[in-house]
């Protein structure tokens, strides 16, 4: 019957209206978590000018912004594409409107992005995004970065999951100083691509990447070790200690870590954190704390958020120096994950309440009282009009709502009526 | 000390935080409305095939769609652009998911939608738009005409306005019908513009253009009388009983008010709603009930929203037949609205109910556990950890939140704590 190919395009996420229903809620849940924790909403344009986009993006990214042709009518303004992330326009925020907000800024968006990569599964084109952020103007205690992590971790558990989260938290500066101190810095670009990929290659692959570098034997056994380093606060710590590093920014960096764990160790999250020197975040405008979340029982998974400091978020866009610290949830990713290996808890409840079922026009009167009254108890509640017998409309009010009431003559007359619970 | 232009792209709102909490709160309660109203809630795709969405656009519409160009990685899909509303997408959806949805179908769309027209006040490229539609399968009952309007009365309770809400309500087939008895029925494009026209000008001039358009004096004298009609339902029945016309149509239409306005009286609505034949709305695919919403103490802001029947959502798209109802509130233009005469209550309240400041590190620990027990009571609690003065830090509590809380070495050790409201 259909004329015309009516799906979505490919690499869109589209659900049922009970999908949705289960979507709606999670996301409703991260938003109230993101406010309890002393982060302010924004929401920014989803068309920004390129110039702006592009400031940051490279690489991978720059060709993946879809760019949007301006139409006859708005054809004054500079060239425009769609935001792929929300870090870039709060950026551009931030220093539009610095005059006005107040820093440290707790900033928390969540919205649509949008990148046209290659349509796979479980990667989106327009994709959810859930992300909290810390600007500070000239200074922003490391301590925030431990605040963000705490805010995402208390985010995960809205999912209710059976299985546990964990956040593998690491510090670029460590790994800075220490390829410094072994002299490879100049190679550190390839190696930080190494070792962002090691967790999806077997070790010897990993090793012998290192080796086709040309680091030295001693080197890249160093270097295996190293990022070998996870667990414990004082597991990481001590096992950092013994390569006798010399460096200043690796030692910035390693206190750092113990301060950030430190906190979240106070905050009760200690079985949910772990320092782990595998973690680089591949975005190179990290540059201290580096973070992400994943399932443990679900190693294939991969990682399901992420986030870091970054020193200077506006670096195009203004001389004002501007640290921030920011995490991110990607949700449609990580629902589309939680649904595939049956981990979300099923919106199983119909959404409706209750449909009222008027057995002629003469009862309507008496079934919009009956609503109105259970609609201010905060119920869900349809009408049912439907020029067909009682048994069709049971029917449809069965597969809508959790529970069905019919009024007929008697019940007017009584004012009183029984609610059928549907199974 | 900005580098580059870092305003928004002209026509797109953004909005300082304590703004879009004000918002996001509407638009929370409007979707809470929609939901009690039995309405399930989704969500259609940002970016759609164009041909989808040119499909029943026309017109200006089809000048102001928002093309996208794909990327070198999402090439292998259609021609495709940005919804401009949340007609088309959902008419596409219901095709799509035709099997798997239960009829009649009521479903909202809270989000956003891109039109590029000539950027102006109060009008914007990017705006959100808050829909419910009810779609049947072969045929639907008029009353849900009366449950889209109830729903949208009562969204606009929400507000909280200190000025009242109208809806005025007119039926298509009246008007046909009256065309076609004054046999001007060819004319009817022009005549429909005309009225439509008629409240933005002097009622002279609207004649001057009946007249113009070549209709008889008394053909013009009974459209300029008709037009004028509006009132409550026995008022407004009575006038176009006066008229006579011997015409199916017009009977059915005048059949469909009445049962519409008999329904919303029911619902104790009658203060809300007017029967007013000036009601028109361009778009051509309405077919039977037309309404729009206005403040009559506001008179020179014209339409805050609007909706009506639509016999054949998805004619262009499937032969199965798909009546539906629908109406929208422009929530994007109506807070701008609203915020201009001073009619939104104001998100005075800072956002941030509790702002925790540790006098040194030592105090954090119990900070956290604070903080935590607040959260736990659904508060909004940010601890603050900045490396300045006591001073400054209460400075920043008190303008980011509603309540200090200052923590030093006596609070910890006694376990005890003020709590400062901050003016």
């Amino acid at each position: 019957m259909k004329k015309i190919n009516t799906s979505p395009i490919s690499g869109m996420q589209e659900f049922l209206p009970d999908t949705q229903a289960t979507f709606d809620k999670l996301k409703a849940k991260i938003g109230e978590v993101y406010h309890r924790h002393g982060f302010l909403n924004i929401e920014t344009p989803t068309i920004d000018r390129l110039d702006i986009l592009l400031a940051k993006a490279g690489g991978d990214t720059e060709k993946q912004i879809y760019k949007v042709v301006k139409t006859a009518e708005s054809s004054d303004d500079a060239d425009q594409g769609l935001r792929f992330d929300h870090t870039v326009p709060l950026a551009r925020y931030v220093v539009e409107h610095e005059n006005d907000l107040t820093f440290p800024f707790k900033v928390s968006q969540i919205g649509r992005n949008f990148r046209g990569e290659r349509a796979q599964k479980g990667r989106f084109r327009e994709f959810y995004q859930c992300d909290v952020d810390v600007i500070g103007r000239e200074s922003l205690s490391s301590l925030y970065d431990a605040d963000v992590i705490s805010t995402l971790l208390d985010a995960y558990d809205q999912f209710e999951l059976d299985t546990p989260v964990l956040a593998r938290i690491s510090n670029r500066k460590i790994l800075t100083g220490f390829l410094r101190d072994l002299q490879v810095i100049e190679k550190s670009g390839e190696i930080y691509n190494i070792i962002d990929h090691s967790e999806k290659v077997a070790p010897e692959e990993t090793k012998g990447a290192l080796v086709e570098l040309g680091l030295a034997d001693g080197t890249v056994a160093k270097i295996l070790k190293f990022i070998d380093l996870h667990g414990n606060r004082e597991e990481v710590v001590g096992g950092l200690n013994e390569f006798a590093v010399k460096d200043e920014m690796f030692t910035d960096g390693v206190s750092e870590l113990e301060q950030v764990m430190k906190l979240l160790e106070a905050d009760g999250l200690d079985k949910k954190i772990e320092a782990d020197m595998k973690i680089v975040r591949g975005l190179d405008y990290y540059t201290g704390t580096v973070f992400e979340f994943c399932l443990p029982e679900y190693k294939q998974i991969g990682s399901v958020g992420g986030g870091g400091r970054y020193d200077n978020l506006a670096g195009y866009f203004t001389e004002q120096k501007l640290p921030g610290v920011g995490g991110s949830i990607g949700l449609s990713r990580l629902f589309y994950i939680l649904s595939e290996n049956n981990l979300v808890k099923d919106q199983t409840d119909k959404p409706v309440d209750y449909a009222i079922i008027p057995i002629s026009d003469e009862q309507i009167d008496f079934a919009l009282k009956v609503a109105k009254r259970l609609r201010d108890e905060k119920n869900s509640v349809t009408v049912v009009y439907m020029d067909k017998k009682l048994g069709d409309k049971l029917n449809y009010a069965a597969k809508i709502a959790k529970n069905g009431i019919v009024i007929g003559e008697d019940e007017v007359a009584s004012g009183e009526y029984k609610v059928k619970t549907f199974n």
